[in-house]
């Protein structure tokens, strides 16, 4: 099995919701909408963001759901410059996210925040000078001074 | 905000057995590996994914755990057709994964089967016929029929 990741599915309590914040508030473009169904949005190289009823994804992948606690995972998006942190949140907060924790300096060398989803989903907004992507979507992480 | 996701945190119970699974077990090889603090892989172009402990992104992420459900996420690996999902199923199971739907066809027209990782986030390996990436890392949704 090849290191690969092509989807990501997000279970989400309301598809109308998520799409109110993904779509019509960070206006991000989907790739394909099956309305009332799903959301397909492209998020890398080769790979889509997908928004689905939670309920639909436990008929398939078993007993998955949403607890007390939000999800145990961080979606991190990547941005060129330290001070592009706190706008990016200011503005993922004005499209109806939770602020988690404000724009600030990390134990790495970097800088970072995090927002919630309408679901409790936490977005790392993250600037790490040590992450860099060539031309051909590699990854190379090295040393971080923000 | 650009539609970009440039890690994938998951916030797991033990990182030593989390190694076992996914670089012993699969033989993913890490990008970066700070011994036992957090392990990345890089799983799509320009992403990578981490595998860091659910108590440390707790602490920078707010109130996130897991419960008595699985995480309600899939992560998917599509592949190159329909029979090889029951083979990469047979190969995450021989690395200590736990199969959760045996390989099958689906209702949009394709193929999958699901397997948990050790803290049971689902991993949903499928061939969908009318998912094409293009040279540049463009994501192409047609219809498909396996």
């Amino acid at each position: 099995m090849e290191p690969k990741v092509t989807v990501l599915t997000l279970g989400v309590r309301s598809l109308e919701i998520s799409r109110r914040f993904y779509v019509e508030g960070l206006g991000w473009k989907p790739l394909v909408e099956v309305e009332g169904e799903v959301i397909f949005i492209q998020v890398a190289g080769g790979q889509v963001l997908a928004l689905w009823s939670v309920d639909e994804l436990a008929r398939e992948a078993g007993s998955v759901g949403h607890s007390a606690k939000a999800p145990p995972i961080a979606i991190g998006h990547n941005v060129d410059s330290a001070g592009e942190v706190a706008a990016v949140l200011k503005e993922a907060v004005a499209a109806g996210a939770t602020l988690i924790r404000k724009a600030g300096a990390t134990d790495w060398g970097g800088t970072n925040g995090y927002f919630a989803d309408p679901d409790g989903f936490r977005w790392e907004v993250a600037h790490n000078s040590g992450f860099r992507v060539t031309a051909d979507g590699r990854v190379h992480m090295g040393p971080t001074t923000d």
